[in-house]
């Protein structure tokens, strides 16, 4: 359904074309401030913005919140927040199945009553509330000592090989405009022109940290911490992969190179590596957390498309129109990261 | 929580070396016929056995069922099953963090209270209830035309290359006894035993299929088939990775071929491809729903590790003893698939 | 937290002064028409009217649809309707604690972070939402047999001995302005005017009615038809009881009384009365439900109490000024019904 | 579902002739010690006894535990209890519906699938469960200094009219043989044996005290205090109504009298009164939470009834043989301390 969290209650809402969005955020604790020049600037980072690397659609992405807060803090009720849809062009959008879109299983599944102007519920579109929840969220972990930063790690072929060494170089390449590292944004952004160019759009990684968590949040089996974010990110659209720490790469690994020794220092155990992400057993132990997520292709292209009019079932040609991401990657960057400090702070809580 | 599901709910109980393990299964349909003889058959795929490959821990892992059942069909009351633990040599195991284990993390999160006796309750061993109420799972849903299979895919480097085509081939490879394709199972024991031999472990990546799954199952957002199967997944001990459908290699495609195009055949709609796995926005389409798991190497080894005696905080060394499978993934193939199976009846309820 | 329901889930939201209330609605089949004019009507039962017998804060209690719903059926999405708050008076509210409301426990869980204003998000306002999912849910099982009612049953010593006989009777009762028998409405507005009079208040008894649920809704234990309504019904401001069927008049009879005897009429098992209040064993049994809500009388009253200034924790005097209801029960009535008609909906489901 | 709670979470299982029932109890802290005489104290309570006012039923009630706890003290991990069933004599058991029990419903519900013997998962032998639950809740907030209580309040007309004053007067008369006040004893007694004596039965009313809860425990809505309470108590075999302080009586006074003034001692707020039942707004406000609940008489009674027998669809009557209480109310004195217990360290977690 749709909600998320145990201590922390996510409850969203919304179709693409339809009135509003929004969500409602339960659990907060009471007394916490709300920043709202942070929360914007978290969403203008997954808005559209008008470059040529994003939609063009002039989402005004402005999150009113109707409660839960007085005097720019939490009250400790239900918060919740509606962003008002007002640029929905549903003449962009026909009859046909497009294909890697949920139209087939959402005629599957609501006989056809589902409204999918622009992709309904299932729109990247519904990611917006998640971030407005996520700044919340970073906001509050924050004061714990805890900061949630991403990047883009890979487009297509072309993979990042450096890591960001600390909290400084995190924080730089993931508020950048593109959030990937120096080294490689110019050359991915080509990359995804490139495929624009071709009517067509290109996959990517984004990779997530989390410093600062301290150890002991989570719990074994259904509540790990890993099960708590994946059920979150697989929720994004476009997501089909995640991993933590070491993840598929650790299959390559013999277990005396993949297990992080520890030692002693200062008094505090630590690990020499971090290949488990900083999970054991589905429980912090106070390294970073790193999860990378893999996004499919943006499922709108122009290219011509064989696929099929439900309506009369006879196969048919698609060109979808309109405006779309030729690379989802550095706008789902602050999503995931919204998802990560959230699946933090419910295991905080 | 130790509890998944909402119209299946499972609640795992035990620690490797207290006095049993179980689970609980609740929202089971009334009238189910429950074949035991299917039921032992799975528990023996995963079940320790005394081959070179796994270890030689005698468990017995034969499940008691408690409650739910009439005349060997389900009451539609919860049913419990129980495994009595009757082989444990706490003697084996120290007081030095093992590296790669929740260990540590029980620490931080238990203030030493848990009962790490042969990993407690973080232990593979807990797998076993999962692999039982998969079965079970297994038995209903194949009632309505779904089956569920899996195999190693890869064991460390060594990757196989080629896809079961038919259900027949599927059920051949997955329940061999060591359920790969035959092209590859010699070299990938070899690889284990070598890993064995130099007093070390391995990784292995399990795939997973159900064929036959109707489309329409699973939920936007947080209830996705991919979340709901994500959590499941991630609750398995040293499960660090998944994917679903072309997965991380989706991220190296192009939307135009990442797309599943659709045509219609005798009344139905189609895919020519299958690059997501059968899941489209969270439901599922009707075509196969392939799963893959990356699994690390077992943590456990006989080699000299660098680690932490965290009672008098000092920098020591470990050489774990004790019997261990040198790689998961082999037993770990009936639990991905008891998950997956698990995850479907949940969908479909 | 504020969820309810594990098929049919609510999400409430709001404080009385804040800038709106509302609630989400999750699990609602798709293709359900919805009668905005039925929805309206309902609303305006609970709605403050302006009568003696209500308080005269005009409120508009219109709702707006946000989301899941396309040319007047829903879309299978999650449903939120929003309310503005559009005439509150923050002036109205002092300081002191007012005796009988949740200021005092507000002050001690949310250690004067909540928004109190109105009584915040613990007003009877907050019941508009309920009453607006409740007239959803009234449609729905509506299209399924299953008709709703409400009556006042008593105001202070003043009980109606009379029982509707009928669905006819039922609704006419339930459906007028003050819903309750003609034989004893023009005493009980009597009484509520008297209170009034007096500075005070007084409390009542609701009853609620669903006839024509089939047999078989509901499960054993913490499912039970009664656990989901009574979750729901101690969740209504005011209410301190609940009973089903004979509830606290049992315990007064004997066995072979309080049994409801069986017998086969038309291939149909009935009973010949129902003590059960049409639930055995957490389970619908096809007799009507019957319910019945204790109201505590309202706590804001204009006499003059003790209480105490948490800011200066000092013992001081208050006198309520202000627009309340000297008497919940009769706008209380809708909103019973609407819990009895989505706890329902809910075991339907 | 059989699961209940968000913190801590129950669940149940088992049928009165199966195998086993028991309870998996997760979210309880670890470290906390656990006596497991006391345990057996409260169990001892419960069980029947083979005194004239109980079943002659010999059930050894001997909870054997499983998980969960390690040198007297609880992991953190899921506690899972288990109690044989070692008494069952199926043939006591006809195929006619007893009158007043699930044996109509379970049959509308589970198409004749379920496993009715002896009440089977309807049993009010599953309560044995809760109370051992129960038992661990009550050390855990007796730890914190919470007290909960029980007595029987009434015995069909027979009511105590006095209440117990002080934590010592609620101890004495919650742990006598059966628990009532001295005063009423012997006459409970021997109302009971005369409805015995004319193969009868008779209800009763249960009270129910915590003493020492701090205020602030338990929430807003679905999350209320009582909302979580009353999910418990109407989970309890038999069990028709329920009330918080004045409850129901409440309705009969006026706002002035039943609110709560409230007044300032020793730098701490008090109330003068206690009318709500030690909760506001679904919160605690540091008063005794009392709650009472209306227990039906026994459905199994030696008199003939009037039923059917739904194999063949005929009117039939029904001798109910075999050993039954002819009052549930003072057995389920310790089951309903139990949910008070459980709800209140719910809250509290």
């Amino acid at each position: 359904m749709n909600t998320w969290g145990r201590h922390i209650r996510l409850s969203i809402f919304g179709e693409s074309h339809g009135k509003a969005i929004g969500v409602i955020i339960d659990g907060l604790p009471a007394g916490e401030s709300i920043d709202e020049e942070r929360i914007a600037v978290e969403m203008s980072r997954r808005a559209p913005g008008g470059t040529e690397f994003s939609t063009a659609r002039n989402e005004s992405d402005l999150a009113e919140i109707l409660s839960g807060t007085l005097n720019g803090k939490t009250t400790g009720a239900p918060l919740c927040a509606m962003i008002r849809n007002n640029d929905a062009r549903s003449g962009d959008y026909g009859k046909a199945i497009r294909p890697g879109h949920a139209d087939w299983t959402a005629l599957l599944k609501y006989s056809g009553h589902a409204d999918m102007r622009g992709g309904g519920h299932f729109s990247g579109r519904l990611t917006a509330p998640l971030v407005f929840a996520g700044a919340l969220a970073k906001q509050i972990i924050g004061g714990r000592g805890v900061k949630v930063f991403g990047r883009v790690l890979s487009v297509g072929n072309l993979k990042d090989t450096e890591t960001p060494a600390t909290a400084d170089e995190w924080e730089k390449i993931s508020m950048a405009r593109f959030p990937a590292s120096e080294g490689v944004r110019d050359a991915m952004q080509a990359l995804i022109l490139e495929a624009k160019g071709e009517g067509d759009s290109v996959g990517g990684i984004v990779e997530a940290a989390a410093l600062g968590v301290p150890g002991g949040c989570g719990e074994p089996f259904f509540g790990a911490l890993e099960s708590v974010a994946a059920a979150m990110m697989f929720s994004i659209p476009g997501v089909k992969g995640l991993e933590f720490g070491g993840g598929f790469a650790l299959t390559h690994m013999r277990g005396s190179e993949a297990n992080d020794e520890l030692y002693v220092e200062d008094g505090i155990i630590r690990s020499r590596t971090n290949n488990n992400g900083g999970i054991l057993g589905g429980i912090s132990n106070g390294a970073p957390i790193i999860l990378r997520v893999a996004i499919k292709p943006t499922a709108s292209i122009a290219k011509v498309q064989r696929t099929v009019d439900p309506e009369h079932m006879t196969n048919v040609e698609l060109e979808i129109k309109g405006r779309h991401d030729p690379c989802i990657a550095p706008r789902a960057t602050p999503v995931v990261e919204a998802g990560l400090a959230l699946s933090i702070l419910e295991c905080m809580s």
